[in-house]
Formats: C-alpha cells, structure tokens, sequence
C-alpha cells in the first residue's frame, strides 16, 4: 500500500436541502492496480463480493430525486469494507461467500491500519462532516439511509425477500417504511433481512446516525433487481415515494421542538 | 428529460491542501436510461463519443497524489458537454466524429436549456465553488488544471502527439509543462495539440481560471496510454511529477505577493 494513492470517497448533491443524508459504502468495484486485483479472478472483481451491484445508481437516483446529498466509497469492500470497524475480522475480507482473496490472506496489523486509514477513514471523515452541514442546514432531524444490494442466492438457497429495512437500536424509519411498503404491495419487504444487525451490518448507522440521535435505515436491495441502470431508477423512484411518506410518517409522530 | 433526475457532478478530496483544483468535464459515460441511449449503438456508447476514455483514472490518481480537489462530471457529453457553453453549437452533438446521436437530432430551445440546466449548472456551480474554497484556503495562486484524453486516431489519422497542454491567453503553465517534459523525453508532448483553443476546448477554463487570473492548462491524454487502471495510474505519476515542477517553476517566476 505505499505507493496507493486514490480518493476514497465522492460525494454529490452536496448542496441539496432535505433532511435526509445517502450513503453507499460499496458503491465501487475498484482496486488500486498496485493491489494486482488482490489475486482474483476477472469473475469475483465484477461481483457482489467486490461491490453491491446497482447500488450506486439506486443511490445516485435517490440522491437527486430526494435533493439529499450522497456519500459514495470509491474503492472496493475486497480492499477495505467501510461499513466494518478495524476490528471486525471481515473488515479486510480474505473470504467472500465463495471466493478467497489471496491479497487479503497475510496481512499484518501495520498494512491494516493502512487500508483503514487511507479508506474508512477518509470516507466516515466525509460523511461526518455532510451529515453536520446537513443538520446545520435542516430544521427537521436529518436521516442517515444507507443504500445496499444482496444476492438473488447465497450459498445456494434462494433469498424470497426483495427488500429489507435494517436497523439497530432505532427501529422508526425501518418499520414505517416497511408498513407502507407493505401497502403498495409490489416488492416483497422485511424487517432485518436478509440478515440481520446482529451480524454487524449496521456499523455506518451506529456510529452517525445512533450516535446523533438521527432516524435512520439500512435498505436492502435484491440485486437482480437493479443490475441495469433502467430496472436501478424504476426501483430508486419507488423507494423515493416509500421513504418520503416514512419520513413524513415518523415526522409527525416525533416532531422536532 | 421531465422526469429525468441524475446528479450530474462528484466532488473528491475536497479538503486537499495543495493549490490545485483539478476537473474532469468528460469522466462518466453515464446516459440517464430515458434518453434510451440517445439511439446510439452500445460500441458509440462506450467510444469517446460519450465520455474521455482513462481520464478520470487519471484524474483520480492526480487527485490524491498532489493532494487536489477533483471536480468530475457524471454524464456523458452525449447528454450535455459541459466543456461547452450552451450557446456552442457542439454542446448537445447531434453527430460526433462518425457517430450520428439521433437523441439529440431534433431538440428545440427549451429541451436545450433543460439540459444546460441540469448538467451543465451544477457542474460549473460546483467547481466555482470548489475554486472558491481552495482560494481562502491558499496562500499561493490556485491552479486549475483539467484533464481529458483524445483518440489515437481522428477522421483516419493517426496522431503522433501523445499529450497536449493547451491554454487560452494565459500560456504560463502550458510552456513551464512542456518544457519539462521535453527535458523527460518520455512523451510526445505538443502545445495545444490535438487541438487549439480556437476550436472552443478552453471553456471551462476561460470561464474559472483566467476569469479569476488564475494559472491554468488543459491536459490531453492519447486514450491509448491510458485505457486500462494500471497505464493510468503510471501516466498519473508521471503527469504529477511534471506539475509540481512546472507550478513550482511558474510560482517562482511570478510569486504571489
């Protein structure tokens, strides 16, 4: 890592005016080529193991739609995961569902601590600071919504659910997000699937959404949903018009003072 | 493009430190899906019609290396060419080279201006912001350097130049670069080539740089050199190590008082 140089994260919308800030920690597929694709192959660099596919348009769509600013990573999870702490053993993953990751496979504490601060750092440095202009800039309390994508299968079994809304300790948003959904009837969604927090999933809402006292959710996406920008915008404008209605919803229930 | 909402810039080391603003008109090949492609073919959407093939690489890379912010579009040119005033005749090509844009042939005025609107705008406003910002935030003259990448071969002619520093009215940098990188011999590089500034490529930096009296050049790339991670990365470093002696040598000719 001595001679890797790449900004970690962009940011968009930087300006918009709701009170809501977009994160997509895995919206990149990128691996500095002095990391030498960390020894796999073409196959795992494209797939869900180095990205969440679709996520970054669903997110770019929504950021737009909503006027909300988006934090985007802008290197892959294989490299560094930002929504791990540096402790979590799969921070620096040297296994992904199927695939090792031989690059991953001996590092020693000093070049961990170099992913870590040339890449979370960087990004949750970034989101801290638009989340604080955000809430200096909004009258009402700003959510943190996280952008994600799951695979269709994993490890072999077949995944029903379409969409999740995951939370820790702030279930709000997530359950008034899912009771309408739930209303629309067109995708299939949950409460905490397909995994749930206690796998350690939601690190970016604990850290700047708990941590604030901010509403906040993790959203899930089923990728074969989303793996064309086309089926990506039909599914961010649906999920724009269930987060405004949630936000409104849980808006009412806690109003600011 | 009613319903057409896509955020059409993103911002990377905004907090860097050196007195460089670095932009990127033509990064992203990204069409909104209700364009439908603008009716080009998916080798057209992935040629240098629709976007400057490397540079963004580059212009990450440079991002981090010099420690500069980066300003880089996020739609195609296709869609709107942000190097290009709406007034430009180019701005909205309805032919490139050899590439017909049948999205583009039959637009009237307001369907221009709404994508001046949302492409253009932000994009400028951004980096008139970011200028603005390393401005206070520097003590020396902050340079706006913007990077782009031209093809190996136009109308059947093969180009012999491999990079180009072009300017406007304002030539310091552009000679500092190519004297030194005449002095490395490792790169054919020509002022104001492939093209000159007649043909309308200085916009963006007439309208920031010398508009603000600022140092500026614009770098052309052959996209040859730089079409895969790793040759852009190589090209990035060696690009760096010219800019810091070509603003080091300008500085100490002309030092700010």
């Amino acid at each position: 890592m001595d001679n890797w140089a790449w900004p970690s994260v962009a940011t968009m919308t930087r300006n918009g005016q709701a009170a809501i800030v977009l994160a997509c920690e895995h919206a990149s597929a990128f691996i500095p080529p002095d990391l030498k694709a960390l020894g796999v192959s073409d196959d795992t660099r494209k797939s869900h193991a180095a990205w969440d596919i679709g996520a970054l348009d669903v997110a770019r769509r929504l950021s737009k739609v909503l006027d909300a600013p988006l934090v985007a990573g802008q290197v892959s999870r294989m490299v560094y995961d930002c929504n791990r702490p540096l402790e979590a053993p799969d921070c620096i993953p040297a296994k992904s569902e199927i695939h090792a990751i031989p690059g991953n496979a001996d590092l020693n504490d000093q070049d961990r601590q170099s992913r870590f601060d040339q890449i979370h750092s960087p990004f949750h440095d970034e989101l801290d600071q638009v989340l604080n202009a955000q809430i200096s800039r909004c009258d009402s309390p700003v959510a943190l919504i996280t952008i994600h994508s799951f695979t269709p299968v994993f490890h072999g079994k077949h995944r029903a659910v379409e969409l999740g809304f995951l939370y820790h300790s702030a279930p709000a948003l997530s359950q008034a997000a899912l009771q309408i959904e739930r209303g629309r009837g067109v995708l299939k969604a949950a409460i905490n699937e397909p995994y749930s927090a206690s796998d350690g999933v939601t690190y970016t809402l604990i850290k700047h959404a708990e941590a604030r006292g901010l509403p906040n959710v993790m959203i899930e996406i089923r990728n074969d949903l989303i793996d064309t920008p086309e089926k990506a915008q039909d599914v961010a404008d649906h999920l724009a018009q269930t987060l405004r209605h949630a936000l409104a919803q849980i808006q009412q229930e806690a109003p600011c003072s």
